[in-house]
C-alpha cells in the first residue's frame, strides 16, 4: 500500500514522476541505454537540460527577463556560500526567520559583513518580522521564504532597492508570486521539484560581476551561465526527474493550478488544528506556511495511542522537528488531498476517543 | 537490444545495478515508499549511507587506519577547490598530466601558492611524467591517476613526504594499489562508482585541520567528516546506486576480482589497435590507461564505414575528445569483455574491407 508521505524532504513525489524516472534508469526513452549510464553531452542529456531550465523560467513567469536558471549540486547550503562569493562586496543584510537563515547568516560571514535587518529568535522563531527598517547600500538583502522547522512562510516581500535573494528552498513553485521582484532564488530540488542531489538557482544576470574577488570557478554563477549549466558533469538522475516534476506541474495547471490545491491543504490542516483541541498551532496564525503545519499534542498521555493510529492508517512522515517538538505535517505539491484528509480524520478521530 | 557502452562517462553500471536502482525508485525494499522521497534522516537511508561509507574503505583495504569515507556533491571540479581550501598553508605540488590536472591547478591557484612539479604538456600529455625532483615541505602533492581525455594512467605515484592527494575520477577501484599511500583520494562517482551526483572522498583524518584560514562550513571535509557525511541533505540516489555497485564489485571479488577482468578487457584491445595497421594508438605504451583506449583511424577515407559499421554493431560512445581527435574507447569495470570482443570484431572487419 501506498503511504501518506508527509515527510518534510527529501519528499513525495508525483507517482507518475516516479514510474518514469525508474523506467528511465533501465532504457531511456527506448535509446537502450539507462539514463545513467549515458554521457551528459550526449544530445539526449542536452535536450534534458535545456528544457528543464527552459521550463523553469516559462513556471516561473520570467522568460524573456534577463533571468537565467541554473541546476547546480550542493543543496542550498552551498548557496548560502555561492549567494556570499558571488554578491557580497561591502554589506549584505539577512533576515533572520530560522535555522536555515541562521546557517545562511553564519556562511556569509566567512565572506565578507553582514547585517541582520531583523530577527525573530526571540521567539523561537514562530512569526515572521515585519516593519523593519532596511539600511540603504546593501550588496544585497537576503530571506528565507518557508520556514520548514517553525512552519512560518513569508506572505509578502520587503521592498528594497538592493536586489533580493530568496532562499526558496521549501516553497517554490508552490504559489504565485511575482518573481522578477527577486534577483537570485535558489532551491534544493528536494521538497517541490525533484529528488536530493540538485539544486535550482534562477538570477537575474545583471546582478553578477560586481564583486572585486576572484571566484574560484566552481562557485562562480557567470561560469556556469557560460557553460548552460554544464561546467561540469551535472547530477543527471535528479535533474531529469526534476524535468519530469517541472512537466507534472505545468500539466496540472502551473503554479496557478496548484496554489488552489495547496490552499485547500492548508485550509482543511489548519481548520483541524485550530478546532481540534487537543492540538494546538506553532506558529503565529498570520504567518503559517501553507508547506508545513506545525502543531503539538497538548496532553502527553495521548502520544502513543496518536502513533499507533497515524501508523494504522498508513500515515508518515509526521514527526516534528527537534528544535520546535510535537508534529509536523507537510504537504509539498506532490501531497494529495487525500492524505491531508486521513490524517484530519485520525486527529478528529483521537479527539472522540480522548 | 543493450548496446555496447563505451561512454567515457557517466558510463555503464552492471544490469543489476541498474534494476535494483529502478525498482528502488518506485519502492524502497517494500517500504511502500521511494528511495527518493523518504527523509535522509530515515534508518533507512542512514542506513544506505553507513553501509557506503563502510564499503568503500573495506574495498580499498583502509579500515581501521585512520581513514574516512565522505559522500559529497559537486564532483572533482568541487574538490580542486576543497582540496586546496583544506591543506594548502604555504605551497603545494601539483603533476600535471592533461586536462583535469590543469583545472585542478587553476582552482588552487585561487587560494594559494603552487608549483608543478613536472608536466607532459609538451607533448600534448600522450605520457606520464617520470624521474622529477620533488621539493620538500610542500603541504600536499596532487596528481591524478588516470586521464580519460588522453588514455594515460600513472602505473606508480611519488613518494613523498608530504601528503599523496588523488584525483581518481576514473579508475578507482579499478586497480589494486596500496592505497595507504595516499592522503586523500576523491573520485565523481560516474565512472567506476555510480551515476553522477556524487564524488566520493577518502581522507586519512590526520591531515586535516592544520590551515590556517577559516573555511567555508560546506567545503569544510572535519564539518563533513563530524555529520557522518550528511552535513546537508546528501544526493540520496547516486548514493544508493553506488552502494548497489560497490556490493557488486564486492560480489565479484573485489578490486582484486576485477583488476583482472580490466587487464583482459585491456590487452585484448591494446594488442587490436598494435596490430592493426588501420589504428594507432594516442599514449606512450608503457603509459597506457587500462579504463580509457584512445587512438586514431589512420586512412581518412574510412571513416564513415567505421561509423556505420560501429552503429550496425550496436557500439556507443567511442568518439575521441576533442582534444586529442580520433577515438576512445572506456572500458570502465561495468563493461563487459564481450563488449570489448564486439569493437575488436569491427576493427579487424574494417581491416579486412580496406
Amino acid at each position: 500500500m501506498k503511504k501518506h508521505n508527509f515527510s518534510a524532504g527529501p519528499s513525495i513525489l508525483p507517482q507518475e514522476v516516479l514510474n518514469k524516472a525508474s523506467e528511465a534508469v533501465l532504457d531511456y526513452n527506448g535509446s537502450g541505454l539507462s539514463l545513467i549510464e549515458i554521457s551528459h553531452r550526449s544530445k539526449d542529456f542536452v535536450d534534458i537540460m535545456d528544457r528543464a531550465r527552459a521550463l523553469v523560467l516559462e513556471l516561473l513567469g520570467l522568460e524573456g527577463k534577463g533571468y537565467q536558471a541554473l541546476f547546480l549540486q550542493g543543496g542550498a547550503s552551498t548557496q548560502f556560500l555561492m549567494v556570499a562569493m558571488n554578491l557580497l562586496e561591502k554589506k549584505a543584510g539577512y533576515l533572520n526567520t530560522g535555522a536555515w537563515s541562521e546557517k545562511a547568516i553564519k556562511e556569509a560571514k566567512v565572506i565578507g559583513d553582514i547585517y541582520e535587518v531583523a530577527s525573530s529568535k526571540d521567539a523561537n522563531f514562530n512569526y515572521i518580522p515585519k516593519g523593519f527598517e532596511i539600511p540603504s547600500g546593501l550588496d544585497y538583502l537576503h530571506c528565507t521564504s518557508n520556514n520548514t522547522i517553525f512552519g512560518t512562510q513569508m506572505k509578502s516581500f520587503p521592498k528594497t532597492d538592493s536586489p533580493l535573494v530568496c532562499d526558496m528552498s521549501s516553497d517554490i513553485f508552490s504559489r504565485q508570486l511575482d518573481f522578477s521582484q527577486f534577483g537570485l532564488i535558489y532551491a534544493g530540488a528536494q521538497k517541490n521539484m525533484g529528488p536530493a542531489g540538485t539544486t535550482l538557482v534562477v538570477v537575474r544576470e545583471d546582478i553578477l560581476g560586481k564583486v572585486s574577488r576572484t571566484i574560484p570557478s566552481i562557485l562562480d554563477y557567470k561560469k556556469h551561465i557560460a557553460s548552460d549549466s554544464m561546467l561540469n558533469t551535472p547530477p543527471v538522475f535528479p535533474v531529469y526527474t526534476s524535468l519530469l516534476t517541472l512537466e507534472w506541474l505545468k500539466s496540472v495547471g502551473g503554479i496557478a493550478g496548484i496554489e488552489q490545491e495547496n490552499e485547500k491543504k492548508a485550509r482543511l490542516m489548519y481548520s483541524e488544528i485550530d478546532l481540534n483541541p487537543l492540538f494546538k498551532g506553532f506558529a503565529t496564525k498570520e504567518d503559517r506556511s501553507f508547506m508545513n503545519a506545525t502543531f503539538t499534542l497538548e496532553k502527553e498521555s495521548l502520544k502513543e495511542t496518536f502513533a499507533s493510529m497515524l501508523k494504522e492508517a498508513g500515515i508518515s512522515g509526521v514527526n516534528g522537528h527537534r528544535s520546535v517538538g510535537g508534529y509536523r505535517a507537510s504537504m509539498y505539491n506532490a501531497l494529495p488531498i487525500e492524505s491531508v484528509k486521513a490524517l484530519v480524520e485520525v486527529m478528529s478521530e483521537l479527539e472522540s476517543k480522548a
